[in-house]
């Protein structure tokens, strides 16, 4: 077992147990409304209009993905499990361990999405499940994956989550013993500096390049984290180029917490949003935080649990990061000279006056789900030839200026446009912003893997469809994906 | 647009909006109870006792998931694209073409599953989408790879496929044009020569290592396949490393046609499940056929459709590979001298005596789900010295013949297990089996890379964890997985 004890769980599955399940009676449509109501009161926080719309159906939208990315606490094991153990004889005593009775059954790369209890931020899952049956029975393979998902649909913590879904197969399967190993990923709350420095290529896996936490739980014969069961187990997650190895969950694996912990210290941690801290401005802070208690509640949670108690100032804090501000306001809060200098990305189309810049990471949230949305802009423009050099940092400015706001990515890629074209009197722009949403991954989980991209033409580039295809090659030269 | 007329589209988009949603009412409770009754005489039909535990609730699986998975049927477009359209203002003409009215928007790798109308298999599509919005709206991304779903959870073609979803935006969102490029993996029909000339190790991607096929469908702007804007898409799609190639899809694409065709010619394919035809032993096919075209009519299809006439006639004979038969009668049509010479893979531990085979592929049939399950099979083992020498063929035959019949991966370990130290007398022998169920990934999408192993230990190897390590580093060794 990892950090929680068996008790506190068995304690926790029976009054999940308790629970109806998922229905559309008028206690769903309840506390749909409440969270709808919630999410009013963030908009507003916001300084937005919750009557554009844009945003009408938002709360709506907000509050059915929170129910269904938290439908685990209105689910129950042993519903699932029940009905699906099948006999399967196994061989005699002493003779050895096989299939079926006996032999070890591995269900490896289970993707899955979990809800950070400290932020309320999506994290994502590699779930790997073994069990060792007995009894002469075992259990439909899916289930595995049902199950783990159950207690991945709740606010979570990565250890505990490898617990959860420990003690209740150990608990419905009755097997030898049960190992689960989790792979997570949090989502980074990026730095300007960091994201200058890292100019990837993110779009293929959102979670690339992010650093992941391995938590382990075993029960029965897997309780001794030595046993030779182990062995076998982890030999078959090496087949699959699966390294995981034992590590200590820090304190700090959400990064929310390590701002915590900075601001405590005194040293700020300039964010990538403009480094704007919640102390400033005139927004109405109690009444968000409130509105975030109230959404824990309606999901079924306890807000006063103390893993909770900070919660809605993380979730706010990360959300102010988006507060709807005009260029100007924002420009002027922030110092472009302190910014990195830029590493400029020439490219040579055999034509003069052409810039551009490949793969600036910017960072959004998504005005339709409230939830992030990240990826690269690829700038080309034609200027008259007055422009000597242009600043990496700059371009990479204005990025963040609007990716800092509630946004559509079509909009994001033609405001990028249309400013940089009245800055630099440009005779023609081209923009390609490549993005993964959040909301498209973690709410429809067979989305993982799909990206956006998003083009804005203007001036010379229209009628040129050669410049177009010339800019389009060069990004594709400087991805790493290409001929994969 | 590609095969098929706009017109009929039309008719089918008009048809489909006026089927009511999927409910819980007495009509889904018939057509269920329909599947299921087919579903029982298909099983009696392959010699299986259908009240035997593990096949007692096959029949409402199989009919949940056929209902799922053809649930397309009983959704319209119109209702998911609307309510989803935002305001979102562009460039002023004459100035280009920006994100949002006049820019390319394009969702890159939506993972979708489908079924074949030719033989009732799922079909694996990756999916792009793209559009250029006018009239100053956009569409929420997520409808997009929601409306191509729709299409996807049907029986299918893939150039139909893509054409319906590209007529199904085209009517609905109305925009300048929309892109549809499908890339499809079909199952393979493996042949005894195929596999064993292929021993790479396919659960990491199921669909690995087949060919697939490129399908493109336009409207507006992209009807012309040569037009700038294809180029523009495409080249967006290069960024990720998807190549596509215009081609002409070919008759075979599904396996099951090529199987007509050869047998039309004369030459029998001798496939991997030991030749059987149709022609031979005493089932009762035309019952079979007429089950499997009762589930076509409950899925809401016309089973008199020109490309379905056929279809029941290749599923029974696809299904007909897993007949039960019992382990002499297999063999007494099997002549192991016909199959491929094997590659011995004699791995050394320091130790005498032992012989392994690695990476033998084999095909089963989930008596859960009536749906495929494939992978490979590692065998090891301890023996007295009498055996100079193994044929990896006869292993590879045995593994054969236990993957030949309804199964669940446990049993078919402890089989394989069993009959090898029998027929050799061994010490000991230990066997790993890894398989990706395409129940697991088709009915629940979020589970595609998912993949199963399972071990069965006999003898010296479960008093010996060091050789146990042993040969799952062995096996680690031989995968191109490693180190990934």
């Amino acid at each position: 077992m990892g950090a929680l004890d068996v008790e506190h769980l068995d304690t926790e599955l029976e009054t999940v147990s308790k629970i109806v399940p998922v229905g559309l009676g008028s206690d769903e449509t309840l506390e749909t409304g409440t969270i709808e109501e919630a999410v009013r009161v963030l908009l507003q926080g916001l300084g937005e209009d919750v009557t554009r719309e844009g945003l009408l159906k938002t709360p709506l939208r907000v509050a059915k993905a929170l129910r269904e990315g938290t439908k685990g606490y209105r689910q129950n094991v042993k519903d699932i499990v029940e009905g699906a153990l099948f006999p399967e004889a196994g061989l005699d005593n002493g003779t050895g361990l096989a299939g079926g009775a006996g032999g070890l059954v591995v269900v490896r790369e289970i993707n899955l999405f979990s809800y950070c209890e400290c932020c309320l931020l999506p994290f994502k899952v590699q779930c790997h499940v073994g069990y060792i049956p007995s009894g002469q029975r075992v259990v439909g393979l899916s289930k595995l994956s049902r199950v783990a998902d159950v207690f991945a649909k709740r606010l979570q913590d990565p250890q505990r989550l490898a617990d959860e879904i420990c003690v209740g197969l150990q608990d419905n399967i009755k097997p030898m013993g049960v190992a689960v190993v989790l792979v997570c990923w949090h989502i980074k709350y990026p730095t300007l500096e960091e994201a200058s420095h890292n100019p990837t290529h993110p779009t293929k896996d959102p979670m690339q390049g992010w650093d992941p936490i391995s938590v382990f739980s075993g029960s029965g014969v897997f309780e001794n984290e030595n046993s030779d069961d182990w062995d076998d187990y982890l030999a078959l997650l090496k087949f699959q180029g699966v390294k995981v190895e034992r590590n200590t969950v820090e304190q700090s694996w959400c990064p929310s917490r390590s701002l915590e912990f900075t601001l405590s210290n005194g040293h700020f941690m300039k964010n990538l949003f403009n480094g704007r801290s919640l102390s400033k401005g005139p927004t109405n802070y109690p009444a968000m935080m409130n509105a975030v208690g109230s959404i824990l509640h309606s999901l079924g949670e306890d807000p006063s649990r103390k893993e909770l108690v900070n919660t809605p100032q993380r979730f706010v804090q990360w959300l102010m990061n988006f507060k709807k501000l005009t260029l100007e306001k924002k420009c002027n809060g922030f110092n472009l000279k302190d910014s990195v200098e830029g590493i400029n990305g020439n490219v040579s189309y055999n034509q003069k006056k052409v810039h551009s810049e490949l793969n600036m990471p910017f960072w959004s949230q998504c005005e339709h789900h409230l939830l992030p949305f990240h990826g690269v802009v690829h700038i080309c423009f034609f200027h008259g030839g007055e422009l000597e050099t242009v600043d990496r940092s700059f371009l990479q400015s204005i990025v963040h200026l609007y990716g800092c706001q509630l946004q559509v990515q079509e909009r994001l890629t033609r405001q990028i446009a249309e400013t940089i074209s009245s800055i630099f009197h440009l005779l023609g722009v081209m923009v390609v912003v490549e993005a993964s949403h959040i909301c498209m991954i973690s709410r429809g989980i067979e989305k993982v893997g799909s990206n956006t991209a998003t083009i804005a033409v203007m001036g010379q580039f229209s009628a040129d469809p050669k410049a177009r295809a010339a800019f389009l090659d060069a990004i594709s030269s400087s991805t790493a994906f290409q001929g994969q």
